[in-house]
């Protein structure tokens, strides 16, 4: 046996290779990825993650309180892809048996030109868009929202009930605060108006704290924006905490869940709130889901160190 | 701002609840997996791993050296999925630009009813098996071989050149050492004839430490079987190591290289192979796969404690 690094790594010599027939390749390379969803069973529930492409930062100033070169060495450690912070999207849907659910819904056509793959992976796993009973949004910020209407105004869910934290719609559809600040800065109040301004009285608003579906409890968990909510969404002995913006990349949000995202717009509090969310969800050995988590974005919280590991879930071919 | 665990966890209170619109779902529950391929760029080659779904094992006496005890320690941490140890299969198709190249073939229709997913993934990737040039076989257990002829007798791969470890070859073609064990220790025996004996003319035995096709190397890897072989697949500055059965699940056996599965012909041998290898995927952050590791079934090894810990690769809709 002979396993010795230079045998192993540096390739045969030519003498002695077996001299494989000349044959062209018939198969061109293929140049794309598996449809990207990801299904299991919840109790009675079956939930499906759907993933809508990614975006990549520019890495530098992305978090607040910490050194670029630390974060690089974060993004190293993890190898993720890209030159820059790796930010894939991936949205929840949960069947319940007796409603089709989905939090958030991506970018819709309004992303970067890495997203926008959402549509595609929710036909391939199966779904209509005009079978969705009900969207609970967590939060305004425009990759969580964009999905619900196109940039021509269509809305693409259009037997759906449209439900957004009503801490949220405050924040974000008072136009005194929005004509308060600079005009540079109304993007956000802008991108809310665009989705939410033509089906505005058929909108639900939901408080924090209170079942908005059967199974489906909103939890507040402020600082990323103001009126940001969690999902505990619960099923026989089954958890599952939809963790929607509690961290972006878990890859450097939980292992530093002190870091401040330049998108945090309470980075303090943001941090309170992920520190609350991530012990609970290590104590309680639930299953979470993280929006910002690679696909599939699904796992569980360990302590590890200063911080928390993300474990992604166990892929299996049969739910 | 609430995050007391009773509030998150025991669920919200009737009172107060949004009541949802009665609704049946108009989508029932799916019940499916999305196709068990991942792809990715290795170099100049495309890499595309294959699932061919699982086996659930019997945890009693399934390490020789470990009380079943700690080896259900070691499942209940990794949270593999069953009642026993999981046992998935994920086999490698490099695509070098001249060649279409499997490395192993899962289990065809010869293996357990939780097994031969292959096919259908395969082509769910974009394959057709009459486009595969070249079948590597890293050793001869049969879900390693299976897929290379059904049970009907039909050849699964009609215009591939076979090529196979000349030291597994001579064991397990052997007849004098096949007649020498009991009649009921023949499986393994009889299972090589089943597929091989058919096309034994057309063959090619390689040699460990020699290049089998261009871009990828064999190495010896003796102890799980006599003959079985690795591969290093490098392309430009990439090296992937496809690592066979120097582990089965590595949630196990990464994380306890001196675990002895019973599927190890010489156990002893294998921790020792496993641990040179592990060490060299920790040393040269080498990309790995492992074909009994969880789908994708392909990632990086990080020393950890006494053992490894297997890192799956991020996941990306962009190759």
């Amino acid at each position: 046996m002979d396993l010795s690094r230079r045998t192993l790594l540096a390739g045969a010599t030519a003498a002695g290779a077996i001299t494989a027939l000349p044959a062209a390749a018939k198969a061109p390379l293929a140049g794309t990825q598996a449809a990207g969803f990801y299904r299991f069973k919840h109790g009675d529930f079956e939930v499906t993650t759907i993933n809508d492409g990614f975006f990549v930062r520019p890495l530098a100033g992305f978090v607040k309180n910490a050194m670029d070169e630390d974060v690089k060495a974060a993004v190293d450690a993890a190898r993720l892809p890209g030159n820059g912070v790796f930010i894939p999207f991936t949205t929840v849907v949960v069947n319940t048996g007796a409603k089709l659910v989905l939090i958030d819904c991506g970018n819709g056509d309004s992303g970067a030109p890495t997203s926008g793959k959402w549509m595609a992976n929710f036909k391939a796993a199966g779904f209509d868009p005009k079978d969705v009973d009900t969207v609970i949004i967590s939060h305004f910020h425009g990759d969580h929202i964009n999905g619900l209407r196109l940039k021509d105004g269509s809305a693409v869910f259009p037997n759906a009930e449209v439900m957004v934290p009503a801490a949220e719609w405050a924040f974000w559809m008072d136009d005194a605060r929005m004509n308060s600040v600079p005009e540079a800065n109304r993007g956000g109040f802008m991108a809310a108006r665009r989705v939410f301004a033509p089906m505005a009285k058929d909108v639900k608003q939901y408080d924090a704290g209170k079942e908005v579906v059967s199974g489906i409890n909103a939890v507040a968990a402020p600082g990323h924006t103001p009126g940001h909510n969690v999902f505990m969404v619960a099923s026989g002995n089954k958890k599952l905490m939809c963790l929607a913006d509690t961290t972006n990349n878990p890859h450097l949000f939980a292992r530093n869940p002190e870091w401040q995202a330049v998108f945090d717009m309470d980075g303090a509090m943001a941090s309170d709130t992920r520190k609350k969310l991530l012990d609970m969800a290590a104590a309680e050995k639930a299953q979470v889901h993280m929006y910002h988590a690679p696909f599939p974005a699904t796992g569980f919280i360990e302590k590890a160190g200063a911080g928390y590991r993300f474990e992604q879930a166990i892929w299996s071919s049969a739910l």
